[in-house]
């Protein structure tokens, strides 16, 4: 029996590893995605926010949020780790099998380092939404410094209210795999950040034209499309934490066939709605459709048949072109459409827990989402304000004019294709 | 006994999953190709195409491709699931042990979920053959109304006819992977479309010459190839279906050695042709070397050694350089090379088959491969055929001269990079 | 006891299978860095130099390195395969457990031929990194001669001494991944060949001016930077061989969480070096950092903490920065910088294994990184040597001045983006 059970921890551990690697690699899904929706002349410092951030959510996580998320018992023979493990002790969890084989839950445990992977990933995904609805204006250094808090404190916190068993899973606040607590969170921080930050130069009008700013590149807005929709299945698919066993398997492969179908419904949903109201099938709608898809799925991949998801996931692509519609109306410039795509959509799939399971509760599912969008956008907005009263965080007016990659970053993402600015080499 | 059975059960579809992921992933390979094989006035609008063909090809697949193409036993309390499981019924495989584990063929059953994962992505891959070959000159939603067709219907016909249980599968026709049910399904759907649409204009001079029209991105093509590369060991990894005792464990090992020594095979061999024959070393025959070699060996990556499986790669290598320079003098414009790396290839993948399997019969590999060619290609002429009476299926003149990107998507994918049109943000 | 030994055997082929396939990604990631980092008219070439380098190290490997590396037990009935297994004969590793299942050491055996995919994609990518560093001024055929001397001869002769049961590995010398057989083995290769090559034109002044040459496209240099990054996963987390029990599935979760965080470490510290030293948050310095953390880390993954895997990865970003501007002053023109991040910082990695792991010993950790170096620079400089007898190794002044792509691809990267050399179609 003991055999049996170590090839279940280690088949577990590979399944968290395997979802976690896809998840990581949704990293490079936004820096392509943001590169591709952004000016030329601000794409070199979308890309090194985008890999700076991801690095700093690691470090800050290991050091303190992963912590505050899941406190657990710090002991060192406790199977559930303290940050000792990560600092300097040993990974524990392999002891208990010996000293007591029957207290594992289904027989299925997995190692803990297995799951610090996995959740490190998730906070480095919250933080790259931010990076995208900022993008154009921020300095570089403020965004990074915002970083560090966001990743160490705001999104932990909030984490540990659902995830860490804190109040909001006491509530039955039902979140699968973060429509909330990553992308609500995430976006809700950019929001944030927006307000204080203000629109692009040029992107509205004296009398309320909104003026486009195509984004330069959108092969790679389409790659970085592509690339999250993969890893969304480590997001969703790892969400589940147990493989071994036929109702988990059965289970996690629902979650992979839900999460894909969202994501197609969200496709055509957005195409369809931007073919309607533009005469033209916008690409980067068709874009968003898929993302938002996925985001209104996140919350509850489990529940619902891959027809209900599939509709899921198309209410999510009407509702983020509208959104993004919406927040140009109000002036709220977002590059990207990130806090469409993360927080509106976000929200909608929270609420879509009480369409999809029967067990949650619309009341529970509102109590979480107005915990999480209120905690987010005021201590984001509170640390916004203090990185900027030690350092600012809008570049000037010629900074923005001349392209942020020159003033912060020193080189340009595209030096021979851009005629004015080519090196000449 | 049961406990080993769920974690054998746990890995077969953990190891579904993973495939299907992978193979999921090709889709933004064969975007990223197509991308940067067409000129960049096209590009936005190849770019929706991809997208959007693979949301139809699950949505379809989902409503009525599965159940055509596995038809199985639709009642509930069957192993094999009827369409029901999709639209609504539960994931119910896993009550057969619990009732009869001796039922269980080598204890190895997995999720009938992972199963349709594993088997959407496949329809999807079939279809985006088509959109490269038919590229920079066919109408979007002309496109998108022949993928309903197409995924929906005409290939999970022929796909029942051999995975399915259907008549080739009986005459003891050979596809492992679907050198034929995949990619000349696919390639010959887009030759009837690119009979019907025609060449492009300048592409064919007056007296016989041929313009080439080169790509606007080599990056892109290239990043294309390795993604398609990399999801091909989902492809013909996955589809040895079980992996969970040694022999089932070496046979997909073995896959995926073939499958990559078979690419490897392709691009030398396509590599020498072109320096041969140009003189110079052609990087987009190199990538279709690459893509030959894997289509080959997709019949069959199994019963060869990897020495002969290079054999049958390199062997694909050289016919794709010679088919492209015949379809070009036939007129047939296909500006990605897809009639000729999936249909020419792949009819030699079916046909190799009889050389590396002792156990397959040429005959049976010639039936099936008329069978497939026949069935697809007049099942899809007709549907082009009705598609250009509701709707006509190719732009204008003037639409075609000035890119699909502005008519069709109303933006441009470079729009800083191509002087005359950039926007001057 | 069979079936739970058969389940482990598949689970530990499977980990080998995913993991090869994330280390074949690194092959794009190599083909993406690269092709970023040169100049837009020697893109074209760079990009056929890595698939055509990558299908060589295949065939190569096969036919002849890999039965060097791991020369083994040659003889049919041999758990171990000669390369008969490879050329012809079968994939005999799973008669074993029929036999005499007692020998299995801890009831965790893997298919061999899942170990050969594994072991030639590390082949692939030490050749990856000469590709970088010669790049923009060699001839295309003289490197891919080069690269088949090194993938069949070189590399797997110094292979064997560690990792084929050789003199190193018997002295004590400790290579958790390839710090040194890998990495600093490819580097070594391509200082070799810069050295004869020269610097590029204009790349340093006649009065000791260093001109700084930029990389066309920085969003390609940054895609293929996350792919590495997502691919060491598999390099570093393979590596461990084996996963299918408690402490084996820990080390390898343990694996992936250092790797991560070094590369984290590494990131943070190259940003901050680069920001103190130049005043701007060099982008590229960012991506050699995150390379350089994983280099670092790859010599030890295991024994230490994710903390001090975090500070390992950091010296290696530090470290980065300043090998990169000391090969320029010393005028060793290494386009990518791959000889800093792999050469280098792969050094370090070596030297770190002796704080890390208490059980290395600084001695044999020199003894190894000496022998590597001279090893593979001499037989390096002499198959150089011997390639530029043969057919020489320099494009001519005018072909440089044109860009390679022209004279030995016959197209262009991108005909449309660089303005006095459009197609003009």
């Amino acid at each position: 029996m003991e055999a049996i059970l170590e090839t279940k921890y280690a088949l577990d551990t590979f399944y968290f590893l395997v979802s976690g690697a896809l998840v990581m690699w949704m990293a490079a899904g936004f820096a392509m995605l943001e590169a591709g929706l952004v000016r030329s002349k601000n794409t070199a410092e979308i890309l090194t926010k985008n890999i700076s951030l991801f690095a700093i959510a690691c470090i800050m996580y290991m050091l303190v949020g992963y912590n505050i998320m899941y406190p657990g018992d710090a002991a060192v023979n406790s199977w559930w780790p303290g940050i000792s493990f990560l600092l300097g002790g040993d990974n524990v969890a392999a002891d208990v099998l010996a000293q007591n084989p029957d207290e594992w839950y289904d027989g299925s445990y997995y190692s803990s380092m297995s799951d610090f992977f996995f959740q490190v990933v998730f906070v480095a995904t919250a933080m790259s939404i931010v990076s995208g609805a900022v993008a154009e204006r921020m300095k570089l250094w403020s965004f990074l410094l915002f970083a560090v808090v966001m990743t160490g404190f705001i999104y932990p916190m909030q984490g540990y209210w659902k995830w860490g068993g804190g109040f909001l899973d006491g509530l039955g606040f039902s979140d699968f795999a973060g429509s909330g607590v990553v992308h609500l969170c995430g976006a809700t921080a950019a929001l944030a950040g927006v307000l204080l930050l203000g629109a692009r130069k040029g992107k509205y009008g004296p009398n309320g034209e909104i003026h486009p700013i195509p984004g330069a590149n959108m092969p790679l807005a389409t790659l970085g499309t592509f690339i999250l929709w993969l890893g969304w299945f480590g997001f969703n698919g790892g969400s589940e934490l147990v493989l071994s066993n036929i109702d988990e398997a059965n289970a996690v492969a629902l979650v992979f066939v839900n999460t894909n179908m969202a994501a197609a419904g969200g496709v055509v949903a957005a195409m369809l709605t931007a073919r309607l109201m533009f005469g033209k099938t916008d690409l980067t709608m068709a874009l968003n459709g898929a993302l938002a898809g996925l985001v209104a799925i996140t919350a509850e991949p489990l529940a619902g048949t891959p027809l209900l998801s599939t509709g899921i996931g198309a209410i999510g692509g009407v509702l983020v072109v509208f959104s993004i519609l919406m927040l140009d109306k109000l002036k709220i410039d977002d590059p990207v459409g990130a806090i469409s795509v993360h927080g509106v959509v976000g929200m909608w799939g929270l609420i879509a827990v009480a369409i999809s399971n029967p067990e949650a509760s619309l009341k529970a599912q509102l109590i979480g989402l107005v915990t999480i969008f209120v905690w987010t956008f005021v201590a984001s907005f509170i640390t916004w304000l203090v990185v900027k009263a030690i350092m600012g965080i809008r570049v000037t007016e010629e900074e923005e004019f001349e392209g942020v990659d020159l003033v912060e970053i020193g080189l340009e993402a595209y030096p021979e294709f851009t005629g004015t600015k080519g090196s000449g080499l």
